[in-house]
């Protein structure tokens, strides 16, 4: 549609003539999107299936496209394939490459099919499998917690609540109550799982196809859990993108919490726990310090992923409905999450499957004014009401400071004295 | 615990005395917590009766609490409850009270319990009913849509992407596009609820309970769909809180969409719909204004309600285990998100059930150079490649706009020319 | 412009009759806008005293209405104003009633301004006046902070990086350190304020007024530093809102840290200082504990005003230009990111200057191996590369760990083995 | 450190042997922080002579050092500096480079200096040279935008609020507002640079250097505007990168907005302005669609950049003082806000140089009830007060659509009958 004064500036700028290679460069999404060459292919191939069903391939053509596309695959699996310049995103790569290597009937891929289904069919291929993945990465740091809090189950430390000594508490039940934690959020995985593993294919652009796509056919062909409703909501609507990166989030300030009680817990003060050298550095400066890195960067990562989600969730707000290219920040965003949570889920199961603690330390760190609660509690049992309890017991705590003793080297006068 | 000398400003600094205004407003809650008075009071009707079973409270204390209980709830209800200025937050207020109605025995109430269970214990009941009329408010907004959608099923308008017009659909298509990404909402909502619902009373403070706390009697009496596991994570964790304010965030950002549809589709250059006036406003200086406030503030939402979410994720992240009270930040957020929510999505549903359409300004807007992709796919049924099909057609618009006809204008020789 | 089947249902739906009251009070603003009742008035006193000079309104009517506006302002400062149903805002509000105190010329206030840009006056000020009070507030805990550091100047302790231990400072250098910081947030909200306060009174909706309105006088009358430029610009940004909520979040950034400092080092563990009784509250359960509420609260907040930017922020994006309704988003968050901000500050001012060191748990936490360095430093002096020096310390602090002595306590043949 | 059970797990967990190859991934940054090559080159250059004029290291190795640096600057100039495994960071990389080039005296160079102090000053020197570009680039917008201003003076449009026809207006206006909007960008970035270009190095790790390091000459061999005041804040605050994120967010937003209406006014509907093709794309569907790509991806940057911001932001929250290993996320998140703002700059120069306004088609835009604030405004010369006339004129209107004619087509005695 380009005329010869189309692109040309009319006033002042930076830009002359007919292309701004940084519009191109900002418009592309092969740097990143490649990454999905395998669900891509998987897509097509499904899909030349449904084309040839509906009569509008023949079934030779489907067979040269099908194994074009396992040629393809082999290529990107060899790490041979050559992106070129032109090649925008990986859906016009695949296809680009399919035409050089099976001609005209290349050209017939795209019956009915738009990059709008195309590119979200992919997605939803991807990051199924990741979910899975990811499941695995949690149950095995999860199983690592509880085989570990088993072993341990009878070293006792202070529960700390305010950062103040609470009441002592098994270690076992600190590392369990993670492992609580982390239980939810595979339980909300796959409750993301479900949603994202719909089939999309078969929406067109936003209108749906005219031709006879086996949308059966499809969802069977591609493992979906169910077929989409609504091609405009298909098409359009980024729910299962937006979900997974909260749910990375989440998960992530869950570990961002228990990094930061194992950071304190290998404090010099502290010194309940060491982490083990494969998860801790030194200084450039300093010859003695052994820094936590590990601890830091998981505690890092729930900002940086969070970030993505709120930058995401900017991006979709107020956008009109269907595709728009604004979309296209989706995929960074997913990518970066996913391989984020894959690390720091590895390296805290790492961590916690290698650290050793320092049981004497944490015994003794189980200071008697940590029983006043306990005190409190036997004079309930002896008919004293809780707030009346309660307070005669943090009269015998203060009488304890005051006399520079601990709670229990209290004399009976001493508690005499309190009631 | 304090002396003579603590409190005192030591350097500078612009307080001086032994308790300091501004931070005892800054720690109180019961400005916005006494929303809660009834959870408050249910949890502990049914934590005297555990305290009774266990032998903590006699069946005559047990009465009289219970007597005091709902008398205060009477005072709540009437709107008589007299907030006092030590009334830190409504879990005091309402022992405070009851200590006014019944003596003694109200002081064994808070046996074996902690506020940190208690709050949380508030909240969730809180929570779940708030979820049950979001699930409501959400279901008649899809079932008013569904009802428009069927009787005005034979309208047709362009459908955009891009923001540029694309294919003719349905408008019923476009109403039902957002009907079922809203019941992807109403799924998650029910998803949430069910974690929300589960028992977290009997923790303590975060080394459970001593005494001998019946929590499925409590689970029973107060309806809960399970019981906590851990402690620890029980009074802890906030994650119930952090879904909710996502989902929050996720089905704003949905009504953000139709919302910014709507207003295009009610300016003066698009003309689709017009909003009734129960939904508009005026301009104070221009009088001929008839302003979409309503959907303006629908899509503003989006953005007040994910701040929200991002501010107590933010405050989430790096906290140490347990409860610190940097948790107070999660009841505002709960219920703002909660109120705009609900009024949100009854004003859409206002604004769906009285919005009048322009049909014939609807149709006459299918311009016929959207049947592009009709002609392409004509051409793909007489067997021409569709990537050659879309080029032609491609060819046929440009030709029909430099002849400054209309595409199914062209001639027979101009489609010919075009091959 | 009503007609008798406007505002009724046409399908399903919540909502019968011609007005919606959730729609009535989703769009009012006047429970907070009200806050700037001084502001809404000054405003108007100035401007029609411009009004009067354009001829616009007679000498008399000008003292009229200025009287009528002394008297409202009276009403108010007294807490008399009778808010009406009909009052959606502080503007209509005010008008309202000026028009039952003086009358018809009450209708001539109004003449070539708009809400547009009366509501952004009032912002403007009322932002200008909250940030010269934020400015005391900073400077207050700036020379608190110098006064005590320049008192307990002598004091050692361990200076740490990534939570570990590594070269002895002084507690006056922690403290400075954080002055520094804070000294930088005073720059920048003089940069804030500086853009903040610029006259945009005069932009009317849009277009400007077409009435000979003396800009410079209504400055002159405001104390307003510059007038707004573009009137679009004008009534439709809203930078000094979004950088004033940046502003809050990063400083309060600032003092979650120093609050994160501040909450190690009381714990048991570090005992290196003690919150006064002021600022610190028990448990319900645990008669012992003493809880450091107030650093959480600090900490806490932090993500609370970062939410109401990022809220904001996303309100703004992709908005189209000039007034949307979107934008009544600015005033809550303005007015909470204000509040909070002014107490924590006023808060961390207290702990800050009441909180008491311990000086011998400080110095006994400086452990030998921090000299590591100084060691290194050490053979450096003799001329050894700083790598190789850096090696042999780090081999020292090893032998030194081994032989479970400390660092200083080597001996010359333990030193001499290290090389 | 290590013995020979360090690292070995203890319980289940993914990872046995002493080092965890995803740990050492995930913690080195040099992937990305090579980008900082030169700065950290040319602030090693300046180092070196502070360290000889101190005598830590003679001119001869000064010499060497020097030397050094410059091959390795040329080695990464032509694209051929070897990345090995162990360069965990753009810091040990450049070094561990030097000690290969001109053996030991490489060993001295980092006497007195720590990462942290060096690599915050890699950063500083990066990004106040990346605000020189973005400064360079917003003022080339802005002269843009005022160069087409200027020559399309005369054009008339309709102003918009609330999206609806509001009051005539110049185009040369709404090209204008946005200028004035981008020149306080301007001045916030020239703020944000002063901040910035400060020189830390000499901080050391924490405590400053024990030698005599001459931090003046360090300041002018960089061209720093100043010297930093405290080692801690120095090497532990990352105020000077949270600024810039949000100033690149508040940037964008501001293009957000501004394409949002170019969005608009490039629809069918509007068909105000027409984009160049080199800013247009098509669809790989539907041939006829012409999609403002350009305008769609300036518009979701906004969200990108702004996610990062506010991970981190979160990154920052509670983090204690100092170095800690979180601050790495700074690096990243500064590149890509850089980078994205750099080319959304360019683009929106590109756009609005090329774009075509349709002069005729805005100016038939210019409905007559437009003119409805200035026939109040006609009534407000004849001396009737505005809120009468703003009522008068607006029943003008209602009158007017009764008879289905324009306002201006009223006659005298529909005119009469309003009052």
């Amino acid at each position: 549609m380009a005329n010869n004064t189309e692109g040309s500036k009319l006033w002042g700028g930076r830009f002359v003539g007919d292309t701004d290679p940084i519009m191109e460069k900002f418009n592309a999404s092969i740097t990143y999107d490649q990454r999905m060459w395998d669900a891509d292919l998987r897509g097509s191939k499904a899909y030349v299936k449904a084309l040839e069903k509906a009569k509008l391939v023949s079934a030779e053509e489907m067979e040269q496209i099908l194994q074009g596309m396992d040629q393809i695959s082999d290529e990107w699996s060899k790490g041979v394939f050559l992106i070129k310049p032109e090649d925008e995103d990986i859906h016009t790569a695949n296809e680009r490459r399919l035409k050089e290597l099976i001609g005209a009937p290349a050209g017939k891929l795209h019956t009915g099919r738009s990059r709008n289904d195309q590119v979200v069919t992919d997605m939803r291929l991807w990051l199924r499998d990741a979910i899975a993945i990811l499941t695995d990465n949690t149950l095995q740091l999860i199983s690592t917690m509880v085989e570990r809090a088993a072993i341990e189950i009878d070293v006792l430390f202070p529960g700390y609540t305010h950062m103040q000594r609470a009441q002592p508490i098994r270690w076992s039940h600190w590392i369990l109550s993670y492992a609580v934690t982390l239980s939810r959020d595979v339980e909300r995985l796959l409750e993301i799982k479900k949603r994202a593993n719909i089939l999309p294919l078969g929406s067109g652009a936003i209108a749906g196809t005219p031709f006879d796509i086996d949308r059966e056919l499809l969802q069977k062909e591609l493992g979906f859990d169910g077929i989409s409703l609504n091609s405009m909501d298909a098409t359009g609507q980024r729910d299962f993108v937006a979900e997974f990166l909260f749910w990375a989030s989440l998960c992530l300030t869950h570990l961002s919490k228990m990094a930061e009680d194992l950071m304190l817990y290998s404090t010099k003060e502290y010194s309940f726990v060491t982490l083990s050298d494969a998860y801790s550095t030194g200084s450039s400066l300093m010859p003695q310090k052994k820094n936590a890195d590990s601890l830091e960067l998981i505690r890092s990562k729930a900002g940086r992923v969070f970030g993505r989600c709120a930058g995401f969730m900017m991006t979709l707000k107020g956008l009109p409905s269907t595709y728009n290219k604004d979309l296209q920040e989706d995929k960074e965003a997913m990518f970066d999450c996913y391989d984020t949570v894959h690390a720091v889920l590895q390296v805290t199961t790492g961590v916690m499957s290698t650290l050793k603690i320092n049981q004497s330390v944490m015994e003794a760190a189980l200071s008697p004014d940590m029983l006043a609660t306990d005190l409190a509690y036997y004079l309930v049992r002896k008919g004293v009401p809780f707030r009346e309890a309660h307070g005669l017991s943090g009269k015998a705590v203060f009488t304890a400071e005051c006399k520079n003793v601990s709670l229990n080297q209290l004399t009976e006068a001493d508690l005499a004295a309190v009631r």
